[in-house]
């Protein structure tokens, strides 16, 4: 059964994704779904893996959480040595089966299936342009457009017509492309998005593993060799593995967020190690805003590193103060008379034991409307807690990211409009403080340039094309 | 979930389809939905239905019968004031749901949607071409040039844009197409497949319906009013019903079958009663081919008519002697100690009380394979009875169908390379004996003149631009 | 998942049902699938089949048609050489799955599974009485009372425990049941409901079925045997077949409905072929209601054999003037701004080419509420017939069934309140004629002693212990 | 659907379960849903909730998790002021719908539905006396027995069946019974499992909730008055709460194991904090087995309060080492050339960046079969850690549970066979110690007198009156 509406615009501007690639390992499909299912957090709306047996590729999507889009069968159907996969997550307009990836198509010189993560900023006027030339597309997602100009490029070669068309559009894109005899790695020039590139030994052959983040790695087994370049185009075939570099240079921009929420705690992510940087983020914290308590807890289980990198500087103890309830649904269904804190506590249980008569020091990672934390803190405080100080380990989201991050609209964003002095007293803590910018980077070891830190400061590194409805784009100062 | 192979090339030239569109009434999908209903027997594989509120084109398709596919609600969402039909089979490799439909586009000039009766025989030429342009195919169904032909026309209007693909395309089409604020609908110039025109009232005023038969129009208290006249363009929008004739004429090929076998007996068909021609065939075939009997009987439900016919002329008894079991599936599971005449049996039941020790004609409509045809002989013949005679309302099938209807290719169809004698003794028949196509034509009280009788002839009245794989078409003699 | 009413009493007065049980064949689970399949008119809400591998009770059931219930793999799971199975139809209120049969029970001698035709006239006092004594009722069909009073019995052997409960259960059954070891069959002292035993070949052993219809046995391939007489009750076992005949005599009450519309037309029914029983009772409706007229056509498809009986007696043309839908889902969305005659004409449509101008006889074989009736005749005049004829194959329809067959309540049947001539001028009929109770027994070439006709008499040959709820029947006279 | 097994015995042994009653508040079934979901953890295959409206007992039943079992709409149609619930986890051959509960059963004094957690000693015996009265087992749960006790009961009362059911049966159980007007609490004298009992207010009114955890209490906004005592067993009807002690005083028996893994950390259990004693036992177990070492990680969730307090007492520091995948399946596809620690990794996966040339204490709360640590052992020191010393903040679980904890039998147990020595060099750790006994007990400031440690020591405290299957109990001490 299909859904669906035809008179849909663009919609993929809020989303993420995980994204795999496995070449010359004759259970391809196998290892991308092991991939998709280690980049579950990427994405839980959908997911999607398509093989090549050498004449045909062969796909299967779903929506819904990788464990129960595949089974076995499924699995043994995806055919061939390489494969591609997916997964997704993006704001509820545009959960369509017809939007998951991999996206597949037919054009002259055979098929190709794309799987993307990133987002363009110039996909409308490219369509736009492409439907005045006849194209008809099928999804509402700003992927397809390359697609589309793949299949209108007159080069000779397909990874020449690939970078005819990545010549065309600008943004984020981490991208994995599978035909029939080869599969295609490419990332933009700013390398917004994270890429790495791994190996894995069968039977005494080499095969090739290109993903988001290096957990996926190393469930399946692979070695990790480096990060797709920023700009690189990689190409495995027949012959092997042949790197691109066809794009001018720009400035690098990658996404601070990984190290700060998104990505998992165990990956290394631009080559440093993302727990390492959370409780680093924590450590350089309990510096810029100590406090006197009894004790550190962290919201679980996003807060955990932080939180022990601040109570190890602060030297307080460590509690886990608040219980995450692990068999936590999409829904919950509430007595219409309703229960105190219970949006925050089907998630997570308040000990009074451990925070009655305390003076608590709570770490998170973000704030990003406040009602969450609000909440949070009320139920700490109705343990008996004396005193509720929150701090944050990154500094204040104040705006909405275009490269891929689902984060809220500008409006939306609790920071951009309030103080923090504001946002403390809004959320009743006795005191809250944020990571500093700088403190950040002083965690990570390195100076700001090369990230993209556009959701903390509203400095974009690229201009979009053309603006998403309801952006608030034009208030910020922008980067070329 | 979605189960896709993106190597398949087209695969539609083997099926059969009902269509409706319901212009200028508050109900559209809903008559849409049971006019499908009503024409269920041209296609139980899937159905889909999109309606236009205005604004939005809105699209529920899905796998199975019409009555399982949708429900009140899912009729209730598709709003607005006009709609479009499509139910289908087709052969087994190409049941997937990317195939069904109505199919959508977005174009420059807005949405179409699309529901087609009938196979376009330049489809792969035209497919290359687009291809070589930039264009990217979704589905491995025929229509899908028709969309992208629309797509790249450089006409103003839509109906021109329509003119101009369909000036390029040559074969079998009955078409009715969707946008936001018209419908129109389309016949080929040979006029191959059906498509007629009733009007419905409400409130006072004029809707229109367009569809393949019109016992679909009874259904919907539809007034029938005309078929759309081969050749003819009808655009449906605020300003009423406009008519184009832009094509050159052809010669007539409406297609014979639908009276001998596919359209529903109280259809009124090419302007005769198909439940009137069938008995008339059988009545024909009575004078052509008496035998001494006890009985006749029809294999149900389709032979009913014919045998009725030939009991009537021949002033034998008419017995139910197969009766029907009406609750059968898809499937049977069958013992691994298989059982007697097992394939026939789970449909139909001899009547041992009628049957034994009689001289039975037993009257069908059409000889395939004849295994079927031979276990219903053997199977009446199990019963007692002293002779069974076979006759058929049409003459032999020796020739595959390239314009809509789902015959099998000539190696499966008996007739294409056995002789009446060599069929009657494979199928152990007493005797056997076709109706002559100068009977048929009898029957019908007209001369052959303007119908396409491919299937009995091997005459085909339009040449194949390209040869589907597998055919044989170049054995037969064909016309342009 | 299931949902559940624990405060339901006995519902199960009104329901149809079909049984099969098979001993000694080594795919008995697939046979009775197979008789299931064939006997799906006797009832389309559930059915499930139970098996036994020699130690254990293994079943399978469902809400639906056989062919969806099953498939190959739970088939196959269904090992063993005897197996029973059950399909059923009963009104609303009782569509639960902890309904369907086989009911199962574990007691202190081993497993039982029972399959039920027919209704109990006591069970409501029975079960009174045994939750008195401490037994938990699990649904609430009359059936399971029987089993309660196997577990309860002190009897020694299975076979005497079954024998003991069954003498103090009054009204209609035909029964099988299947332990570990062994398979029985029994009927009631009257014969209510059909049970016939046949005899199937199996690598040169003689296996045993036992099925409400003769049907059920031509499709696997079985041999008709005779009928499990009345009171009748056997055992099959390893040491054979063994007959039991325990309880007094009662007067046969077989059931006259059988003939008239419930069984399959290629059944033998008591003994008589069921199609040739009701072409006789349309050949005597035509020597009993002559009317001057030009065709007779059938309300298909249970009144083609009587309308084929009345056209031949009658000399007059016989015509499928009414086509049937033969894709009539349970559900049809009619919108809002409804369609003239809607509730038929989704099933039937009045052929205008055949009936336009002429005077109309149409046969059908009962009237209940009326409602139809009126619409279809409506329908039929709607075409330009000229006069509406309406015969009727059977008597009024005036009492309810309390043994077995889905009838309406009294206050339902239009013919418990209304004259033939009421009935005529409420449909709208030219003129009506019922079949003369007499002309019924004619038609069968018996006297009317040995059946049950209850339904057109008033007249039960078994009284009701307790009385279901909104039941008149105190208002009939009753026989014991 | 269902799928069924007649012949199956009593299979209830292992299992585990969490229940749930609220008696007294306008949405009750809605409350017992979230307290189902607060206490998944105590059984993922299965669930159900029975309310009453009054009049009726209203159940919907399950398998799976509590989120996809219900929604708003069913638990809207669960209407009624009092409502039990019951989620269940048990090993695979049981896991089938007819076994899930609450049980319900209607027997002369009306319905009664029931939710037990615990196992019954003696119920094969009761069940063989039961079925040769007469009963009929509808499931092969041993709570069904009581159930039959109940309605084969002499006494007046509902309250006085249930006692005089609850003096026959010996065992580990706490129960919740709910009728048409009022809910009945009970614990076994011994009191093995653990009942909470709690206020909740509504409007004014005190309602009751009865539950397993207090976790249950937390989320629902109930305030936490006391354990329902052992032996205790509590009316609430229209006249308030009224209690009963009806049996002679047992010694206490409280299971250990609940403190050890199975309860959510944030519970009071038996009055003590969960988190809090996990900690001691992680304190306790670093004062018993220190050694020299670097870092301090826990096998995440269930490892990290006894890792916190070994960190502690050690003043070691305390890293989450290995990351656990938070979207793990039920299945997971591994290729069939196999990944290294596969089977552990889908779920955890080490951090080399941490654990790379360090000395690790890893802090566990149980070994089962030894098979999982080892895997977990091999992969932290495949990262390149110099030492992996494990370390059990529990004692040796040598013998399985009789009382309602789904441990394995003696035979799966590694530790009922071998050394701590051997078992070390099993899981090829450098060292490995557990928690003592006296330890546990130190940790949590008790004597040993009051708990059941069966699954540490082997002595049960009360004797099995018929054995299950395969078990092996009696190769240890019992005591009675």
């Amino acid at each position: 059964m299909v859904h669906d509406t035809a008179g849909a615009v663009f919609d993929g501007f809020h989303e993420e994704c995980g994204v795999v690639g496995v070449y010359g390992h004759p259970e391809a499909a196998n290892l991308a779904y092991l991939a998709l299912y280690s980049l579950q957090h990427r994405g839980q709306e959908s997911a999607g893996i398509t093989s090549s047996n050498g004449q045909t590729l062969l796909t299967h999507k779903g929506m819904g959480l990788v464990a129960d889009i595949f089974d076995e069968k499924l699995i043994r159907r995806l055919k061939g040595p390489s494969a591609i996969g997916h997964n997704r997550y993006s704001t509820a307009g545009s959960t369509m089966l017809k939007n998951t990836q991999p996206l597949l198509a037919k054009y002259t010189l055979g098929s190709v299936a794309i799987a993307h993560n990133g987002n363009l900023v110039n996909a409308e006027e490219l369509r736009v342009r492409l439907e005045a030339g006849g194209s008809i597309f099928q999804s509402t997602v700003d992927t397809e457009v390359i697609l589309h100009l793949i299949a209108a490029s007159q080069a000779g070669q397909p990874v020449d017509r690939i970078i005819d068309a990545l010549s065309q559009v600008r943004g984020a894109y981490s991208l994995v492309f599978l035909s029939e005899d080869h599969m295609i790695a490419a990332r933009d020039p700013y390398g917004f998005r994270p890429l790495v590139l791994g190996r894995i030994k069968h039977a005494g052959k080499t095969g090739y593993v290109v993903t988001s983040e290096t957990c996926a790695l190393d469930l399946i087994g692979a070695q990790y060799e480096r990060e797709v370049q920023a700009g690189e185009i990689i190409l495995f075939d027949a012959h092997g593995m042949t790197c691109y570099n066809p794009f001018p240079r720009a400035p690098s921009a990658r996404c601070i967020f990984e190290h700060v929420y998104f990505a998992r705690p165990d990956s290394t992510m631009f080559g440093q190690n993302v727990y390492h940087a959370r409780k680093s983020f924590g450590r350089q914290l309990a510096r810029e805003a100590p406090v006197e308590a009894d004790v550190v807890i962290p919201v679980p289980d996003s807060g955990v590193p932080a939180a022990l990198g601040y109570a190890e500087e602060a030297r307080l103890p460590f509690e886990m103060g608040l219980i995450r309830n692990h068999y936590v649904g999409r829904t919950f269904i509430e007595p219409q008379s309703s229960i105190r804190h219970f949006g925050v506590k089907v998630k997570l249980n308040a000990q009074a034991d451990i925070l009655c008569g305390k003076r608590v020091i709570v770490v998170d990672d973000s704030i990003v409307r406040g009602t969450t934390c609000r909440k949070i803190v009320k139920m700490i405080r109705a343990t008996g807690a004396r005193e509720v100080h929150l701090r944050i380990s990154a500094p204040p989201t104040i705006a909405p990211c275009f490269y891929g991050v689902d984060t809220p609209t500008r409006r939306e964003l609790i920071a951009s409009s309030h103080s923090v002095e504001e946002i403390s007293r809004y959320v009743t803590a006795d005191s809250l403080a944020y990571l500093s910018e700088e403190g950040m980077y002083a965690g990570l070891q390195v100076n700001g340039n090369g990230f993209c830190d556009a959701c903390f400061t509203g400095r974009y590194p690229l201009a979009l094309g053309s603006r998403p409805k309801g952006s608030q784009l034009s208030l910020f100062g922008e980067q070329g």
